[in-house]
């Protein structure tokens, strides 16, 4: 039997273990341009650039890292990629960015104040243009928890078109919890639902210009119901039929076009 | 040597040729979702359903097609789909579905006096969620070039959820001379450009509730010359940065809302 006296509880082994984990998490992000990206942030990690003779004349600067020059046959199996990933010769190890947190980045992060979070959506597709629109409507950060949500992929990445390398994207524990220090923050929490009765025409004009963080669920099950009921609001995007409904990137970049056009253009 | 005064004139031969390929141009559609919206749709020309026996389980009503139930080992050799197809196991032949002409439909048609041209967009998930944004915000149809556009495909419907059986595809032959008719049937077209000088507000707060076609061109290229001249104005949706730009699936969904919200919401 151990000594209990000297033995960390627990707990402290568990987080000491998932924080290891994390740091010895990385990804293979893939394709010219996500690659060029990558290198040109400073605050990325690089750990291995894995490319072919061709992709790297058409590379660039590789930032001092040492290329490892790979037959386009062997690519394939180098780097380990998902059978459909279109790499284009040209693939980078990283770890996942870290933005910080969500106070100070709510707060006093770059550009307006508004937050998209993000509860339960899986689909990286749907990620990587959300982070997308969020920079280019000027979002401060995208917020997801760091369970069941799209993690940082090279698939991501890619359609995120850069915006991975620039738009906070932000992994939090507890969503409901979050939205309630945002509220503490000063944000009004605003949860798009189609059954809802207001429009987020009318909840937007009754704000001014309020921080704003816009909830969006995954497509079929929505928003869950605690994080429903932590919402200050729930709004609906106005439709014209009965049928069909909007892809949750396409929702996303409504919400945030609404959303932003309230603030003054710079 | 042909008799000359028999024979038909090579301009006539050409375009009988093209109709024929027209008429034997036939798409596989897959998913569970796509077959039943398909299967729903009394104006879509069924061919062949191809089933394992649990999908057929799942499918419920076929709509009187015999379907052809195969084994799940064989089903991709048997339909012959791309091979990264979810299609759980079930897959429909259909034709292209036909929308009749230009006019009718922009003057006619269900919906609200708003419309989406593309010029030259390829990517069939980009179209599939635009055909399903437009549906959502009402408008009576996208249209684009029948070449150098994503064809009617099964992962177009799939992106679309649905949206292709119910909303306008038309496929025209010239955009420009397309937007030509449109103009001259009360049309206001309304190019998206990120370079414009005019915001896409400004731009539609001066049209009040006149109709109007939005015209957007493909992500890098964007509008051709040609398109850009025949548009009554270029507009940019206003962004926070100079960093970024939005996929052209979300520039239509924030477009269409921006349109669709000068109408009284019924």
């Amino acid at each position: 039997m151990a000594d209990r006296k000297t033995r960390k509880p627990d707990w402290v082994i568990a987080k000491e273990r998932a924080k290891k984990a994390s740091a010895a998490e990385t990804i293979w992000l893939f394709g010219l341009h996500a690659v060029r990206d990558a290198l040109a942030n400073p605050a990325r990690e690089k750990l291995r650039l894995v490319v072919t003779q061709n992709a790297l004349d058409r590379l660039g600067d590789h930032g001092g890292l040492t290329p490892e020059i790979t037959d386009a046959r062997v690519f394939d199996r180098t780097v380990g990629l998902p059978p459909d990933s279109v790499h284009q010769g040209c693939a980078l190890e990283v770890r996942p960015l870290s933005w910080g947190n969500l106070d100070e980045i709510a707060i006093a992060g770059a550009g307006r104040p508004l937050l998209v979070a993000l509860d339960r959506v899986t689909d990286p597709h749907n990620v990587g243009a959300i982070l997308r629109s969020a920079e280019v409507f000027g979002a401060r950060a995208v917020i997801a928890p760091a369970r069941h949500t799209a993690p940082e992929t090279g698939a991501l990445a890619k359609t995120a078109s850069g915006a991975l390398e620039r738009q906070p994207y932000l992994r939090i524990g507890n969503l409901a919890d979050a939205l309630e220090t945002l509220k503490a923050a000063g944000y009004v929490t605003v949860g798009l639902a189609g059954e809802a009765t207001e429009s987020l025409d009318m909840v937007l004009d009754g704000l001014g210009d309020r921080p704003v963080c816009l909830v969006l669920g995954a497509e079929g099950p929505g928003l869950r119901e605690r994080t429903r009921d932590t919402c200050d609001h729930l709004a609906r995007i106005e439709v014209a039929g009965t049928f069909g409904s909007l892809n949750v990137s396409n929702a996303a970049a409504v919400a945030l076009y609404a959303a932003a056009r309230r603030f003054t253009w710079a």
